[in-house]
């Protein structure tokens, strides 16, 4: 089974290729070789098959097809210009986030059988706001230039599934915590901080109320869903391929009081009031829950661990590395 | 104020020009120019201001911006490859349906002043089938490339304006009944052809029974409603740029019923079943009706007349023009 992963470099492709790397199968196929590719050339996982890693341009038609040759089983395509950085500059959300998902779609179309494309759609591509709860065939109405590009892509590989020359599953991911490594450029990025950088010692600034509803995932879990997307039976999903896993709904407070619980009421000091309506009009517009339904009870997609053990998972799986990249 | 109709060559292209002509204003503004673009420069309608023809690719960037100069008030983009067409030829579809869309978006941003730009979405951009009656809040999830590909337009104009750089009303047109002229490649083209092909004489097949029910509108009415959405006041539209218009569910017995009231029993029997599953395919899709609350009782758009005044219409408006052009 031949794999690449587009935005093979990000912390959710690089978890997904060691986990790949240790598994060395999926599904009970061998794993036969893997391609990382990311606008640079991504760190390899040491495993028992090939590795490929290959830095490009993925609004590229030529580099994507490089990264996807004949014979490739499953893309997963993460690569993306993040949702502050889309709404910031229009034309790179565009090139990458649009243009982007059509090389993809071409790059699969022209292999000899057509592969398995797992998705990172968003909950950014809905609206609704805080007080939502989303079912499944709620429609997409994007408040934000990411959302609007994820629900296209989403649009382009079902249109693309039916006519065979993939076989998609958009994951519309919660928004992922706990980060490692530094703030980045999505509006999200304090979700992960206000958890994260208090685990480092650090103050952190909290942009919303406590009372703020976010619908979240674990990076384990979200591995977890790309694995069962990367192998399940899509035939019963028919025209639709876009799914709404199953996350978390919860609140910034009892995010915080989860942080207080494993890492002591120290931590949670280092959290500091610091209102910033920019940052709320984004992620103030993408719903606070979801049903989650057709994932949970049709297509076996697996629940989300509670916030204490997302806490406690960053500790064993980051915490030090993110020390290190940071010098603390 | 400045006109621009990207396939003005098409009959309701032609039909909204020749209307304009007629108005020489709009809303109570008058019109100084018109620029009529399609892939043949199409015929200028004789009007009190100056009229442009012109031919040329509509996913083709530059060609698009002539067309969209600066001083541009208002675009009606109808430039599309129809259903069974972009179904047929996937890259034609996605060049015309998807990248031609992208250069009305670029040209449009590009201009000092954001346009209105009245884009013509498709009932074919939902799912549902025959038995729907979908809200306006109802999730595109098409079955067609052609829906797809109207239902990512949608989405792009939609975050454009949230954005600022054009003003988009996305009017989800009916099938419209009765076309004049020919067959064509839309799959929805049976529907006009046994209501016209009777009127002028001639046989025609159903490719459907009759049992089939159709969201109809008439080139009068659709010619209203883009009026309407020209110069509508975009401020109640909020996010969602995107109007279901009051048209009207009818089966297709109850269209015969209607010719047959106008032109009698032998025009009826003109019409042969010949059941045709692709064709069935495609249009047993789309949704057999819309409440079409927010275009109604918040919105002001008009209502769709009676089937026999539809057939009344193409008498009065098409059929002598029709038998000229097909030399009946």
């Amino acid at each position: 089974m031949q794999i690449t992963i587009l935005g093979g470099g990000g912390f959710l492709g690089q978890k997904l290729a060691r986990r790949l790397a240790t598994d060395a199968a999926l599904d009970g196929r061998p794993i036969t070789g893997l391609t990382l590719f990311d606008l640079q050339a991504p760190a390899r996982p040491n495993a028992p098959f090939p590795v490929r890693a290959l830095g490009g341009d993925v609004a590229d038609p030529a580099q994507v097809a490089a990264a996807i040759p004949p014979g490739t089983d499953v893309v997963v395509h993460l690569a993306a210009v993040v949702s502050a950085q889309a709404e910031a500059d229009f034309d790179l959300g565009m090139r990458v986030n649009l243009q982007g998902t059509l090389a993809v779609l071409a790059a699969c179309r022209a292999l000899p059988k057509a592969p398995r494309v797992v998705f990172t759609s968003s909950v950014a591509s809905f609206g609704g706001g805080q007080d939502a709860r989303l079912e499944d065939d709620a429609r997409q109405l994007p408040g934000n230039s990411y959302g609007a590009q994820k629900a296209i892509g989403e649009l382009l590989l079902q249109d693309a599934s039916r006519k065979g020359f993939l076989d998609a599953v958009s994951l519309r991911l919660p928004t992922v915590i706990i980060r490692p490594g530094r703030p980045n450029k999505a509006a999200s990025s304090f979700v992960s901080a206000i958890l994260r950088e208090p685990l480092l010692g650090l103050e952190t600034p909290l942009p919303v109320p406590e009372e703020f509803a976010v619908w979240i995932c674990s990076p384990r879990r979200a591995v977890e869903w790309f694995l069962h997307a990367m192998a399940m039976n899509t035939a019963s999903l028919g025209l639709d391929r876009g799914i709404s896993p199953p996350g978390r709904s919860a609140t910034v407070g009892k995010m915080l009081s989860a942080l207080e619980t494993v890492a002591g009421p120290a931590a949670r000091r280092l959290v500091k009031p610091a209102p910033d309506p920019a940052i709320e009009a984004i992620v103030g517009s993408w719903p606070g829950s979801f049903t989650a339904e057709r994932a949970r009870k049709l297509l076996g997609f697996s629940e989300q661990e509670s916030l204490e053990e997302i806490v406690q998972a960053f500790i064993e799986d980051d915490l030090t590395a993110t020390k290190a990249e940071r010098s603390l």
